[in-house]
This record gives structure tokens, C-alpha cells and sequence, in this order.
């Protein structure tokens, strides 16, 4: 379980290791749920931004094209899940999304960066989780699916940095976004017991 | 001003007053920037009830396709904001979401039949008053812009209504729908002075 895989995605400061995908390979149901979860929150979160800060026009038309396209994720999931029979149920939360909530600084601007970094952050997980499903599930149906979420994800973690460039000084961006990486990767390196997207 | 137009929209219990009209089309920059906090707020609320009743497949599958239409909505009118150099800015909000939330009783499940019902007649009423800025709008492009929202906005209300029809007994909803409308109809008796989509 010690084996890592090599890391591709420069936000994230450890890859993934093989224990998560060995686990994610073993409850794909729960995956597939817990990731209709995951498009559902990053929709929510995208609106959340655009409702905090309604007149910044760029941070409002990038995560509006966000929301949208977490909701065209969300809906192709759940076609999924419904096929499989498997029903939309409550899942409880891993201690992943807390953690990173708990890093963001309450005070503005500190708030409107932390808040840009940890979502860009969440999305470059995504994108490096799905693209592990991509190569190692053995359903070709679902494989394809995921790799077909591969692009937008990572169209996702590029606009959530580009916005952070946007309204802050690039060296103080990159020195919290080192700062917030190291906080998530310690987030995951104990694998969760449960099957999670961010377990 | 105290002529009124044709009740067309058989959910409302009264008719938008001209009075409205005569608001609207004198203050279209205000009412336009107003709409754009509409559409948002509309995908919002979408968002909130899928979050609150996760489990509740047809109401997630609906609320998605909702929720997804009012981004796009969103992001038409922001467009024609920027075109016509209207920034994005917040705007107070009138009485009248508030004065619907709090009718909506908090135990459940008349928590969620009073939710979906107030949230089809806030898309009735929008559609109704869209209605009227496509009729009689003198600038074409904005004419033909609400004319061209007209047909989903129909669709929300006509979802909401399934969506109760759907969990709760048809007399039930039909009995809770009336009071709601009644209440719905008093809270824009009075013109309120800031010009709005809902004032």
C-alpha cells in the first residue's frame, strides 16, 4: 500500500496513493454516489462565491461556466447511478472538505484567495482521482466516463488560478497556494476508512 | 394606474397592476441588473432543495434541469449588462422573497410542499412580468430577449407544480397553493418605490 503513483497535477504537493485507488476500485458503488455529492457541493460552492461577491464581473462569468458545467456532471452521474440501480442516499461527509473549509481566513482579502485556492485545489484532486479511475477501472463504461470529466476538471483548477492571479499578487498567490497544498495533501495521507472521492 | 392587464397565469392570484409596467420600463437598467440577481438567486434556491431532499430522485433530476436553465439565464442577462456598460452591483432586495419565505412553515413535510409551492409561484410571477416587459418593452433586443425567456419560465412553474402533485395529495396542494397565492398577491399590492422585477 506504500506504492505511490507519479504526480502529474503541479497544484497538488503528494499524489494519490494506490491504497486509495485499490479502495475506490472496491466500492465503486459508493464512489460513483459519493461523487454525484461532489458535483452537487462544487456547484453549490461556485454560487456561494458568485452570492459573496456579486459584482466582481470575471470571478461571476468564470464560475458561473462552473456551476453550469458541475450541474451537467451532476445530472450525467446520476443518469448513471440510476441505471445501476444504485438509489440517491445521504452519504457523511470525509474529514476532507471540513479541514480544508477550516484553513480559509475569515478575513477579507485573505477570504476571497483562501477561498479561490482551496477550490482549485479540490478540483485539482478531482481531476488526479477521476484520471486514476480512468486508467485503472475495469467497467469501460465508467472508465470512459470519467475520462471524459478529465478535461473540465482541469479547465476548473486553471480558472480558479487564473481568478486568484486576477485580484491578487502572483508571488503571494503561490506562496499560499504552497502554504494550502501542504494542509491538503496532509488532509488525505491517511487514507479515510470510508470509500470517498477524498477519502 | 389602476388599470390592470389580463390575469393570464392561472397559479396568481391577481394581476400585475400597470403601475408596475410604468415602474419597470422607466428604470430598465435597474430592473435588468435586478433580473440578473433573480436568475441567480432562482438556481440558488434550486440548489438549496436539492442539498436539503438529496434522496428525492425526481426532485434532484427536476431542480438540476432548472438550475441549470437559470444559470444560463444568468449569464444572458450579465451579457447584456456588459453591452450596455451596466456594472454588476448588488441591489436591495424588495419585501417580497422575504414575505414569501416566511410563510413557508418550518416542520416537515409542509416545509417542502410550502418550498416547491412558493418557489412556482415566484417563477409564475416572473413569467407573468416578463411577459409584460416582452409586450410592451420599446427597446427590441431587450423585447425580444424576455419573449425568448417566456417559455422556461412557463416550465418552472408548471415542475414545481408537478413536483408537489408529486409527493403531496392533489386537493392538499390546491387548498396550500390558494393561501400561498393569496399571500403572494398582497405582498406586491403595494407598488414598493425601488424598481424591481418583483416590487
Amino acid at each position: 500500500m506504500s506504492s505511490v503513483l507519479p504526480a502529474t497535477i503541479k497544484f497538488l504537493q503528494q499524489p494519490t496513493t494506490f491504497a486509495w485507488v485499490t479502495q475506490a476500485l472496491a466500492n465503486l458503488d459508493t464512489i460513483l454516489l459519493d461523487h454525484s455529492h461532489c458535483e452537487r457541493k462544487a456547484a453549490g460552492v461556485a454560487l456561494n462565491l458568485m452570492f459573496r461577491y456579486p459584482s466582481n464581473a470575471q470571478l461571476v462569468r468564470t464560475l458561473t461556466a462552473i456551476a453550469r458545467e458541475e450541474l451537467e456532471h451532476f445530472e450525467q452521474v446520476n443518469q448513471i447511478l440510476e441505471r445501476r440501480n444504485i438509489p440517491l442516499a445521504p452519504l457523511s461527509a470525509p474529514p476532507y472538505g471540513a479541514g480544508l473549509k477550516a484553513q480559509i481566513r475569515p478575513a477579507e482579502p485573505h477570504r476571497l484567495l483562501d477561498s479561490l485556492l482551496v477550490s482549485g485545489l479540490i478540483e485539482a484532486r478531482s481531476h488526479e482521482r477521476l484520471g486514476l479511475l480512468a486508467s485503472y477501472c475495469p467497467d469501460g463504461e465508467l472508465a470512459r466516463f470519467y475520462r471524459g470529466l478529465m478535461a473540465s476538471e482541469a479547465r476548473h483548477y486553471g480558472a480558479y488560478w487564473v481568478l486568484a492571479t486576477t485580484y491578487f499578487d502572483r508571488v503571494l498567490v503561490e506562496q499560499r497556494l504552497e502554504c494550502l497544498a501542504i494542509a491538503e495533501s496532509d488532509l488525505l495521507a491517511d487514507l479515510h476508512p470510508e470509500p470517498r472521492i477524498h477519502s
